[in-house]
């Protein structure tokens, strides 16, 4: 049997200010950091041990897990970074308000882009100095491999090769792993473990911070899963998800 | 034409203490956090740009490494942690204060156990607790790869491997590299690249947190080599790291 554990980063500044980030590179709010640090108190605390960590290129996810394995007493983790686990691209709503957005186009067309599965919102154009084609963590990527926005369905597309190539082999060889990263990129992996439907993943939500645990069998399907701590506080970040995007 | 940084740790708890550390897995100090920070600012402000970081498995190097990384916006860089690179294993000297270790045994035969290229200070024995034997950052090493002790020469025939089978490959791959580590794994490497003698190596003196940048040629033989930011501070820096270890 094995065993992986999943964190979305802490609240970042973005989350916050109710802001579609994206692939922008925003940071942990003060909150944030408490959260990733918590995060790695319960994994202490329960007994957990790592021999491998994985992250996206983007700080937020990178901060939690500095954090939590600095909590853990385990600094000297490998630590693999993968752009693939990024967060979903959104497009040309990378930097707006949720808000404002929501009270222009209205609750119904922002909930679609954010939840519906093959619907992608608005691109940036390719000379929009939003895009990531300069930026030098994506220096050794292919332009077609960058996004100028994404459904849940190419987030998906772009997260399973890094499961299927990297991630799943590691588990299959032994390797206790961490993987801290963002609520789409975890969507997407989740969505293929539990074998959850495009319409229903939309409505699967993944609290900041919170140590998700996965039993897995020699196939890798999942035994049972699991939020480590406490649960009535797990319940109430569920729901402060889903809340978000919505006119205020 | 190649370059590459080096970087001693910042300022560390048993550094102040004036205790003998090696392979104890001591955290910065406020000093130390400060020095990496100003580290990671002046490589920042000088335009340095990395494509891959090696680091120790303690937390020291670990903790500047990532201070560095965050002021220079880079959190995203690949890190290997090599073991390799570690501090020099001080044997049974580790966790004694190196005031009282003068006192008892002569500033000279304190200073023969520090800086001697091939007298290494007494071992530990292998059931003592202060062995690495059981930490599990050490889980894939054979035992007899797990020192001791260590004269300089030991920690020397460890880190050159390093050098040799990771370190250089990926200069030559045309990488820009950091390296965050410690004064003899950081001496072991200097020495080889400037072709100093056993006698004269233990006289070179690194000061913590001070970026080091040598320029290499396309054999890796060193072009030049000097140390970033005010040199006045960086004087005062290696004078105090020569007067370490000596009876107050």
């Amino acid at each position: 049997m094995y065993k992986i554990v999943f964190m979305r980063h802490g609240e970042s500044t973005w989350n916050l200010a109710n802001r579609f980030t994206g692939w922008v590179d925003v940071d942990l709010t003060e909150k944030g950091i408490l959260e990733a640090k918590n995060a790695g108190r319960a994994l202490r605390d329960a007994g957990f041990t790592f021999d491998l960590a994985y992250t996206s290129v983007l700080k937020r996810a990178i901060r939690t897990l500095w954090l939590a394995m600095d909590e853990m007493d385990m600094m000297y983790l490998p630590v693999k970074n993968d752009w693939r686990l990024n967060e979903r691209h959104y497009g040309a709503l990378q930097g707006l308000d949720k808000g404002e957005t929501a009270a222009k186009y209205g609750d119904e067309q922002v909930l679609v882009w954010r939840r519906s599965y093959d619907t992608p919102p608005p691109a940036l154009a390719p000379d929009d100095e939003r895009t990531s084609f300069k930026d030098p963590r994506y220096a050794n990527l292919e332009m077609s491999q960058i996004p100028l926005t994404e459904c849940l369905k190419d987030t998906v597309a772009r997260v399973m090769p890094a499961w299927d190539e990297e991630i799943a082999p590691a588990i299959r060889a032994g390797k206790n792993i961490l993987i801290s990263a963002h609520g789409n990129s975890l969507r997407a992996i989740i969505k293929m473990l539990d074998g959850i439907s495009d319409t229903d993943i939309v409505g699967l939500n993944i609290p900041n911070g919170q140590p998700l645990v996965y039993e897995l069998d020699a196939d890798l399907k999942p035994i049972k899963s699991y939020y480590l701590g406490d649960q009535e506080a797990i319940a109430a970040a569920v729901a402060a998800v889903a809340n978000q995007g919505k006119a205020k």
